[in-house]
């Protein structure tokens, strides 16, 4: 069966995120003054072959850890797994 | 009243997307070889200041329609909205 599922990978919290600070700025800088904060992260859509959802997000699981997420600042959330 | 959004932004489909082309054949020589395709996007959480969520939304589609997105390239949608 193939499987779409989704991935967002973000910097860990209290790890400077200059990224977010830019869009932050310029978010203020075109009047959007009510902005407090932006994180800015990776959605990684990855469509791979499993026998079960569960053996597909563990797939990714592994992928994340040993290629995709930085171990040392960033988080990954599998955040959906489904048959397409 | 603070709300936390999330926002997907990926490549339109039929755009090329050399990131995902790129990461997809590095988990094919890792092993990973039941991936058949991954798309490469942006994850923002963005914390901002609304009377409500209808509002929060509204106004996190108007920075993606003028900032955040590119409307040529991408495609974005609003994941969530969640009081924080």
């Amino acid at each position: 069966m193939k499987f779409r599922v989704a991935v967002h990978i973000l910097p860990r919290r209290g790890i400077l995120d200059p990224q977010g600070k830019a869009v932050t700025e310029a978010l203020h800088s075109l009047g959007f003054a009510e902005v407090a904060e932006v994180h800015v992260g990776r959605h990684l859509a990855i469509e791979t072959q499993a026998d079960s959802a569960d053996a597909a997000r563990a797939a990714v699981k592994a992928m994340c850890d040993k290629l995709l997420a930085n171990p040392v600042t960033e988080d990954f959330v599998i955040a959906s797994v489904e048959a397409v």
